[in-house]
C-alpha cells in the first residue's frame, strides 16, 4: 500500500473537515465489507468523534452493529470508480473485496480493515446510541487511531500532489467533484 | 440578492451532498444570528433531513433551541472571508449582521433568515432529540423548503459558472478548499 503515518488524534478531524466522501469498512465473525458514504462528518475534536449514516438495508450496518467498530478511509480521485462500485453494490450480492482496486490491510485498534491506496484513515469505535441508530440510521463513533499518506497530508494539512491524488465529493448518479484549489482568507 | 428558485425537496440533499461548509442562521425573540459550520451533512432524502453540530457556547445554540428552526446557507468563494468572520466571532460580542457582506432576507417557512448572495439555502425545523443535543451538540432537522441560485444549481445539479461562485470547504486556521473539477465515473 501507499505510505501511512499516524495522525495525532486532535488533528484527526481535519481528514474529514472539508467534507469528502469516505469508504466505510467493517468486519465481524469472518465477514467483512466496504461501502461508500457521502453522509459523514466530524463531531468533535478531542477525543475525536465522527458521525456517519449507515442504512438499515446494508450488510455494513449488520457488521458495524455486531462488532461496534468501523474504519473510514478517504479515497482519491484515482479510486472514484471503485468508490462508486462499492457504493452501488451490496456486500450481500458478492464479496466487494473482489472489485478491482479494493484491497484490505489490517488496522491497528479495530478489526475492520483499512482500504489500501486511500489518502487517510480513521479507526472508529461506535458510541452506542440505539435510538438514533434505529430512528435515523445515524452512527456516532470515537476515533481511536488515524493515519494519512504523508505525500498528501502531514502536520495537520492536506497538500494534494497532483490531480489524481485529491479527495472526492460525491453528488449523485456517478457525478463527483474533486477537492479543488486551496486558499486562505 | 442573487436569483433564487425553489429546489424540489427530494433533491434538497444535493445542496449538501458534496460536503460544503455552510452558514447557520437563526432568530428568536427579536434576536438573530449567523455562524459557520463545516460539521454538517445530509441525513435523509425524502422528507429531507440534515444534521449539524452547534456548540453549547454559541448564541446560535440558544436561538435554535428556543425557536426550533434554522437556515443553512451555502456560501461561495466570494463569501469566504465573511464565512470565516461569522465563524470566528460570537453573536454575543456584536451583531454579526453588521459584518461586511452579511445581509439577511426573509425565509418562506421559518423565522430564521436566508443569507443573501449564497448559492443555496435549506430552511430547517429541528427534530427535537434532547439527549444527542445535550451530549454531542448534535442537531437533526427536517428541511421544509430549499432554494438555489439557478446560475449555479438547477435540475438537481451544480454547474459553477466561475471560480468565485463555487462552494467552499473549510479546513482550519483560515484555510479553505474550493469545490473543484466535476467528473463522472
Amino acid at each position: 500500500m501507499t505510505g501511512r503515518v499516524a495522525v495525532p488524534l486532535p488533528k484527526a478531524y481535519r481528514l474529514l473537515n472539508h467534507g469528502p466522501t469516505v469508504l466505510v469498512s467493517s468486519a465481524h465473525g469472518g465477514q467483512r465489507n466496504v461501502m461508500a458514504a457521502a453522509w459523514n462528518m466530524a463531531l468533535d475534536f478531542d477525543p475525536p468523534k465522527v458521525a456517519v449514516v449507515i442504512d438499515k438495508s446494508t450488510l455494513t450496518r449488520e457488521l458495524v452493529e455486531a462488532s461496534g467498530e468501523f474504519v473510514l478511509s478517504v479515497p482519491s480521485r484515482q479510486q472514484a470508480a471503485m468508490t462508486l462500485a462499492v457504493g452501488t453494490h451490496s456486500g450481500r450480492e458478492f464479496d466487494k473485496f473482489s472489485i478491482a482496486g479494493v484491497h484490505a490491510t489490517a488496522a491497528s485498534m479495530v478489526g475492520a480493515p483499512l482500504i489500501e491506496g486511500c489518502l487517510g484513515w480513521l479507526e472508529c469505535r461506535v458510541i452506542v446510541e440505539p435510538h438514533i441508530q434505529q430512528s435515523y440510521d445515524l452512527f456516532l463513533a470515537e476515533v481511536v487511531a488515524a493515519w494519512a499518506d504523508p505525500e498528501v497530508f502531514s502536520n495537520g494539512r492536506w497538500h494534494f500532489p497532483d490531480e489524481q491524488r485529491r479527495s472526492i465529493h460525491y453528488l449523485a448518479g456517478g457525478s463527483f467533484f474533486a477537492t479543488g484549489d486551496a486558499f486562505e482568507v
